[in-house]
């Protein structure tokens, strides 16, 4: 398994429009791409920082694991994403290793880039995603 | 306010060493430094995840955030940390804004890279901290 880098971070919050100038205005963070994820049960939106990103996602499934997040926790850092070349390959590698995976294989995730969630009991309690960037 | 890239993501842990193989072995992680940050009252490691950096801190103080955290929450997300070029300009940028800070000025962080905190209360939720590396 190679990691090449962080791609992003995730922030679940509970509006983005009303979260969005903090990210924007204070931290100088631009707008990428916006987009309602089903299969996700969020509306996410992709802020470039730097040459990494900080993704908010705002629940719009009311019994999703993004809204459950928020009534537990409140507003905060929900999972990270790290970078791979090969995410056929880094899955078999995980699944080989007995990790338990959310995602027995990829799927498009915000943006069109190929995405994976690992279960937190695989990643030391920390929801991890793993992306196959355009 | 120019942000280079998230430079890293801190998880918090009851156990670094009951903690590392999984980063180590599973994700294929290299241990970079570690040392005890007695002003943070952790014990830390960063691990190289490609050009970015996992860090793992756990508590040494007892009565700390950290240690609070994990009482709290369990192990997992703790703070999000982001590259700068010039982080004396970008806590007088942050200032200016009206941000509340915790570290009013840089200092010395994991590794020696010259750090600051900002509150959550200004960042969205997320403990967030800035970085101008070595």
């Amino acid at each position: 398994m190679r990691l090449d880098r962080i791609h992003h971070v995730a922030y679940a919050v509970d509006d983005i429009d009303a979260a969005l100038p903090v990210y924007t205005d204070r931290y100088g963070m631009s707008v990428e791409v916006r987009e309602r994820l089903d299969d996700q049960g969020v509306e996410a939106v992709s802020l470039g920082a730097g040459t990494s990103h900080v993704e908010l996602i705002q629940p719009i499934d009311p019994d999703g694991g993004v809204a459950r997040f928020l009534s537990k926790r409140g507003p905060g850092l929900h999972h990270v994403a790290f970078e791979v070349d090969d995410l056929d390959a880094a899955l078999a590698e995980l699944r080989d290793s007995g990790a338990e995976l959310i995602d027995d294989r990829p799927r498009r995730g915000l943006g069109g880039h190929m995405i994976a969630f690992i279960h937190p009991r695989a990643a030391g309690g920390v929801l991890t995603e793993l992306v196959q960037a355009l």
